[in-house]
């Protein structure tokens, strides 16, 4: 087993429609600055409210990637 | 920026088909007695089993509205 | 109202669709040897990255059944 | 499954005998004003003392109710 | 000492000055319609941030107040 | 000082009387089917609410107990 | 309003009968050195376990008395 | 770097201005009975309202202290 | 309702006199390397203790900022 | 990636000389009766005191394994 | 089972060279002024950076002792 | 007492070894892009298991350091 090293980066991503759309955003904005992404984990979901439905999704999630040697 | 004062209510919403849809459930009821709200925040994800499959999605969320002046 | 007693286990399922189908593959494996499921609820949704999308959802949740008499 | 919508208060209820009776203290006192309950969850168990010697239990419990259709 | 029953309201306070302030023009707003306030706890401090200053103060107390025999 | 391994369950206990009862009927059905049973941590502590009163009480608990060698 | 100061001692009583009068022996004991004791907080309840049922109640609190001027 | 042995202690300050005046009361009277206090760590900010106002404020405080050799 | 994408670092600010002098100087710190910071939360309060009295407040933050298109 | 579902158990280690030591004891005894274990998390690291010196290190670790299909 | 009464203190060992280390150093100062410690529980581990190495590990325990009758 | 502000960046060491080794392991990769590490704190224990042994231990950590004025 390999032993790597990993650090971890927290963002959160938005969408009108879904909190896997919201996690998805997250990642694909990561993934144009962050190599080797791994797996994440979902720290807080959240969204705003408009005329009485939700009109946005704020899913937090943390991102752990694996440093290069 | 103008200096509001925030009150928060907590609502449990169902729904037989997503998380999505109990939060939205817990929204729309909470909309025929309040006005104003701004935000959630999803506090618990439970739900009820029968026959070996999620019957019932059980959402608790928080619920921020503005206090008129 | 009977006097029933509870156990819990705790289960992770997986799925490459969503945070509901993770819980119902828990559910639905659960139910291949459990017997009188009746709630769970979601302890922690984690996920694995492959190229700069969601590959796979996991879902941690806990399950009550009810302890024969 | 019915899918009803719950609410939430929190209310602390005080004994000078018992957790259970500060408990029921604060339901009884509820339920004055509050139809529907269903369930409660105990939050936090506190209390007064006086002369070397437990003079009150201050319990404060989260109570759920259905919110009516 | 009287057995008393007390009730929870959750609310943010906002100011541009202070974080006492915050919860000073919590608690005011509060007294317009709550009687018998008697204690708060700090639940979360946060604030907007513009400019590269704190713009505002954003905290979020419970406060308890008697219920009324 | 023997070096034991110990194996934790979760359960919940079920009573109409109160806390204590909750716990001793969880431990009781356990120990139908679990040996070497030595402590317990109480995890959550919740009931049912019927005519303004507490019908149910709901206490879980976490089981410690020796493996055989 | 006096502007008293407070200290805090943890401490764990216990009995064989009930988590109140674990407390209360907690509390008794702590009564022969510790002058103005004021409140307790319930931060844990444990207990031992023989024979199927519980043999020993074990509740932690955090008691907070007046430091005299 | 020196292998110092650290004491925790809690305490709450109390002052009807501010936080820092209550986390300055409760340090200042530690000082009369604690030598070699190095720092301390903010756990509760409460308070007592009255007449619509924070009429005191109440700050839990953990003070860590090097122990003499 | 823009779908934004933040991203949140945590820094400690210290100061010598207040709580929100130190997340001041944490804020005005971050701006000369981080733009569009729009949020802020205190996770921690600490300090230093000199001379019987707080010689330093130390407040960890956690700041979230639109990451740019 | 194949969509494994996994089962966690908890169970405590001990042993006289390390952490380390604990969490291998634990790990080796659930070898005997459990297959396919992946991973574990340490919950809680615990110890008794015998004549001023750690007489047994006491560490709590929950194992994930796979469920076979 | 003899109804002890226990008391717990709080405190932070250090060492260069191991957690186990910094838990021993904790515990063999606490034997010079308490008697009768029975167990610890491991709150916090941290340490200080120096050179690109860890220089000191600095472990928070909690102690439990019997107080005597 | 210099006024500076900190940085926290979180990171997980692995090790086949020990937690110490995993830390050392995080804090010496850490070393080759950051400068003025000042302490960390362990976040979280966890590790791959193979063949009924530990194959790897898994220490994630936050790491402080000081911003350059």
């Amino acid at each position: 087993m390999t032993d790597h090293i990993y650090k971890h980066i927290e963002i959160t991503g938005t969408s009108p429609d879904s909190i896997e759309a919201a996690v998805g955003a997250a990642v694909a904005r990561a993934h144009r600055s962050v190599r080797h992404m791994r797996w994440f984990e979902v720290l807080d979901t959240r969204g705003h409210i408009q005329d009485g439905r939700v009109a946005q999704w704020q899913v937090t999630i943390k991102i752990g990637f694996t440093l290069e040697e």
